[in-house]
């Protein structure tokens, strides 16, 4: 079986690969260069791809993601610090971008055959991003169906949907997954901030599920859960 | 109100422009180029623009175009001739090519702060194309519904969904669409070819619409209908 893995570098992501190879499935990473600021996380995939010895596509939709304004993670706006939150947080949606790139796998999928499209959202994501929630994965995968009907029977895969990013890091661990390799951080500095909302995820990800967390912080604020 | 209309430059996306115009909807035209043989119909479609004095943004998709191979629109394989039939024109289609483009749209929609997102599918197509039918866009429409729940209330209009090409060029013809300057022909040449499947279909609508065509054809052939 083929899967395709929408792929950012990112610890959920990462963990998703390592889950799609384990179970035996012939794995393809694909990584979405649309502007965002946090293109060293295509760094981050490129080595990791190299790990899986997988095959990495970056598709470039630079010239889409140039039309996607209003977002601080493709435009000049202040990354927001702090724990994730409604207010704050908003700012950082790319309008429409699972959407976009699921639907850009798919079409991907249908030429390459693959069986599987796998995406790593998860139930942290779902209180600010709509096109995390499980709702959104269900009708995406209706739509597709009806989309690729006698043409394609490539399903979507979304094995983390219900599930929180700690739980993400504890099966990542039982896969020894190389976190340390895996980028976080929507500032794109040296190293990870450690103080915006995705940084503050990642820390609480890995105190919460008591594996020890090899990344290295800029600045490590306290979390207050 | 505004509009986002998937504007290729063709007959129909050109009478839906035209359309929404006369509903009294400030429109924005919105090409792709995802690197398809008939590159031509976006001169076609910018001359159109600039006749309804609409704005109009082409949107480079070719970084995608090239991983969505296995269509004789965007690779290196004969445009087949005749009549639209599932055997020979099951290889025009670019793989997931309707959500591609409509899921770009509502990214740029919510970004615009546009309240429809418009797309010129009819009747005629659903026979080949399933990303065309009717179950198609209602399944798409409830899908962008989860996707921007809270963020946009953009929707999909699909008004040509249940109509033949020839009451498409009917409506058209009301509207004073300059047919001349519409572009058909998937070979791309000097003037449309006449023998094409789409080139065919053309031919049809206007015979059986009773307007006339206004057309250059390379060579037109006889339809047996």
């Amino acid at each position: 079986m083929k899967a395709i893995v929408a792929f950012s570098g990112g610890l959920d992501s990462t963990v998703l690969a390592y889950q799609c190879r384990d179970l035996g499935y012939a794995i393809r990473l694909v990584s979405f260069d649309y502007g965002q600021r946090h293109r060293k996380e295509i760094k981050h995939a490129k080595s990791i791809a190299n790990l899986l010895k997988a095959r990495h596509d970056i598709i470039d939709l630079t010239g889409l993601g140039k039309f996607l304004t209003g977002s601080s993670l493709t435009d000049a706006i202040a990354v927001p610090d702090g724990h994730y939150a409604a207010e704050t947080m908003r700012i950082t949606v790319v309008p429409n971008r699972n959407a976009i790139m699921l639907a850009a796998l798919f079409g991907i999928g249908v030429a390459d055959e693959s069986d599987y499209i796998a995406i790593a959202n998860h139930a942290g994501d779902h209180f600010i991003y709509p096109d995390c929630k499980p709702e959104f994965i269900g009708a995406f995968a209706a739509m597709q169906a009806k989309a690729l009907d006698g043409i394609s029977d490539c399903q979507l895969l979304a094995p983390f949907m219900s599930i929180t990013k700690d739980a993400i890091v504890s099966i990542g661990d039982k896969l020894r997954v190389p976190f340390e390799k895996t980028w976080s951080c929507y500032k794109g500095g040296e190293v990870h901030c450690g103080t915006c909302g995705t940084c503050t995820e990642r820390i609480e990800a890995f105190e919460l599920s008591g594996v020890p967390d090899p990344t290295i912080y800029g600045m490590k604020i306290s979390t207050d859960y």
